[in-house]
């Protein structure tokens, strides 16, 4: 067990609706900037996991299953519309990557086909797409790391590749991607938009109009691990190639889609179950108001450890995105910064290496990442738990 | 929700240790003889589920998951132990198709190589190896359906496929294949063997020697689902094509072996905590007092249902297998029949579709898989449910 040091913040709570949201959570014993990794599930998220998995116990996982169909279409649709996509467009997988792949194997590519990317793109996503025989091309960038829109534009017309790839929210620090205007032009060029939302569901606005997207439940949503999904939009379902699944077949004999022959037909249930609570809590909160809380936290982080000796923060201070990282001038050990952070103090962050973000990454980050129910109190207690370690 | 039958089974329980495995699990309002789809877990399982999950909301994810990792190594150890190989041999992913398929884009196969199967090959599997490119060779089978042995030795000496496929214990009916034996025989020829183990993990002895295997958590073991387990004997390891995963290398450069480089990174940590809680339970009782147990219960399941009118038993009636498939005889419909016998009678069984054996069924068939806590009043009941609905 990692002997976690002493944590004390019960009476700098925030505000209301944020306390509620705190308050609807196990009591942490800890200070939990992590949410890029993984969210705090609230107590009705956890139960509803639980309890779904004591009922296959008693009348059996196949019944249990059925009786919780409601309740995972109920959250697909809810899901889906969060995309603008129909729900029968929408499929549960194991995770982000499990998702990515399944899209991957399904997507009528070539070898030798290009994806365009940003150089902030996610490693594992690049090498991915390697892996698949892609060519990756770079889209052109402002300084602040999104992308080029007029460029992209201009690509998109003289050499349009494949498909290009955004991730949404990046993982590595504060960056959001225009994606709703990128997915304008590519409908314009005919070039289908993928989406990396794994950081962006839950977080922050705008995978509307895109072709093809995927994400998790464990991060901004607080639903459990080991639970991903993927979407894709109704004018390419024809175009994807579905492997061979015989006992699979009864999806699309329902009419669905054959995105849902995508879906993984033996799975972590009770995760499922717990995804769609999660995401019922969210839309009870509000997207709009959370996504403004996020991105408000964000800069609130950044405002707090801007100036902080040996540290500079990487990437624009205003980025909507409540991710925050902090690169170490003075050749800091990070990984060992995270592990004394956590035991000394407490507090529990990332350390982000540079394979999260190879194109633009040359030292790991400090990944700062709190939810929406951060307070001022909470940052400066992070802030001075630093300054003691240097 | 489905609406369940009366069920009233407490005062028919079966002799010690079983009635214990029956009081360790949470009270069913069923008569569950669904163990081939998924086993009841103990509340100890449920509970290490539970509150890894709970943990996860407390600490963090990735703290919690750090904490479980002597847990999940002990689990793996275990799990590796019943194969006879060594734990870094062995890796969790997340159900018997996702290690399936891991284990397929890492094998060096090329398109066109043949994989010997025999004719009651699970069609799930047939159709991920044709989707593979792989070419169907049928082995030959002694009339209950296990593998020839002399005749397996003869194709390994005149005509060696790239591998040979076992499914160990059937899916669709009593059947188990003598997997040590054909081990022996392929060792020998150098012809890996492959050895589905989904259905035979918890179940049946004698996985010992096999090149690769793969399985999953949630039948005989009474783990949760959304956890599979493949493993790779150490003299294929520098074989495998390992995908390049740049966040996993760190699984590699600690020095265990490429096939954890085959473990999903990101995964339903509480479901492998779980694993490994039903593992540590089913060693406590005994691999091979529950092997002999299960294989009575398929003895006494086929001699209560053996001439049930109507009804035939497919294969035969001793097979070790705790197993059993009741072909319909007068075309009844056997989806109507399984649904009836839940809502009307409380009885969870299966309806296995000809998908699941495209060789050899010709007819769908209800399923009956008790585990260990099956009671002569079991059996009667079930008989008398499948009369009433005549």
């Amino acid at each position: 067990m990692v002997d976690v040091g002493p944590a004390s913040f019960a009476n700098a709570g925030p505000e209301e609706p944020w306390q509620r949201w705190r308050e609807a959570r196990p009591a942490t014993t800890v200070l939990h900037l992590d949410t890029a990794a993984a969210g705090r599930s609230s107590i009705t998220t956890l139960r509803a996991v639980a309890s779904h998995a004591e009922r296959e116990a008693v009348i059996g996982a196949y019944v249990a299953e059925a009786d919780a169909g409601p309740v995972i279409e109920q959250g697909r649709a809810d899901l889906a519309s969060l995309l603008g996509l129909p729900a029968a467009g929408l499929a549960f997988a194991e995770s982000a990557s499990a998702a990515r792949a399944a899209l991957l194997a399904a997507w009528p590519v070539r070898p030798g086909d290009a994806v365009a990317v940003t150089p902030s793109e996610w490693g594992p996503n690049i090498s991915a797409f390697a892996d698949a025989g892609l060519r990756i091309e770079e889209l052109a960038v402002h300084e602040d790391g999104t992308v080029d829109l007029a460029g992209l534009e201009r690509l998109l017309a003289d050499q349009p590749p494949a498909f290009v790839h955004l991730t949404h929210v990046a993982s590595h620090r504060g960056l959001v991607q225009p994606v709703a205007a990128a997915a304008r032009l590519c409908a314009a060029a005919g070039v289908p938009l993928w989406v990396d939302g794994a950081q962006a569901i839950g977080h922050a606005d705008g995978a509307i109009g895109v072709d093809v997207w995927y994400g998790t439940s464990r991060k901004w949503l607080t639903g459990p691990r080991g639970v991903g999904m993927l979407a894709v939009a109704e004018r390419w379902w024809d175009r994807l190639r579905i492997p061979d699944n015989p006992l699979g077949r009864g999806a699309l004999a329902a009419g669905s889609s054959p995105v849902r022959m995508l879906e993984s037909a033996e799975s972590n249930v009770a995760g499922r179950v717990g995804l769609c609570s999660a995401v019922r809590d969210y839309l009870d909160l509000g997207p709009a108001r959370v996504h403004n809380r996020l991105a408000e936290v964000g800069k609130l982080t950044r405002l707090a450890l801007g100036d902080l000796p040996g540290w500079t923060v990487h990437g624009s201070p205003t980025a909507p995105s409540a991710i925050t990282a902090l690169l170490p001038d003075q050749g800091q050990d990070v990984a060992r910064v995270r592990a004394r952070l956590i035991t000394e103090h407490g507090i529990v962050t990332t350390h982000a290496s540079t394979l999260r973000a190879p194109g633009e990454m040359t030292r790991p980050a400090l990944r700062i990442s709190p939810h929406v129910d951060c307070t001022a109190a909470d940052l400066a207690a992070l802030r001075a738990a630093i300054e003691a370690l240097s």
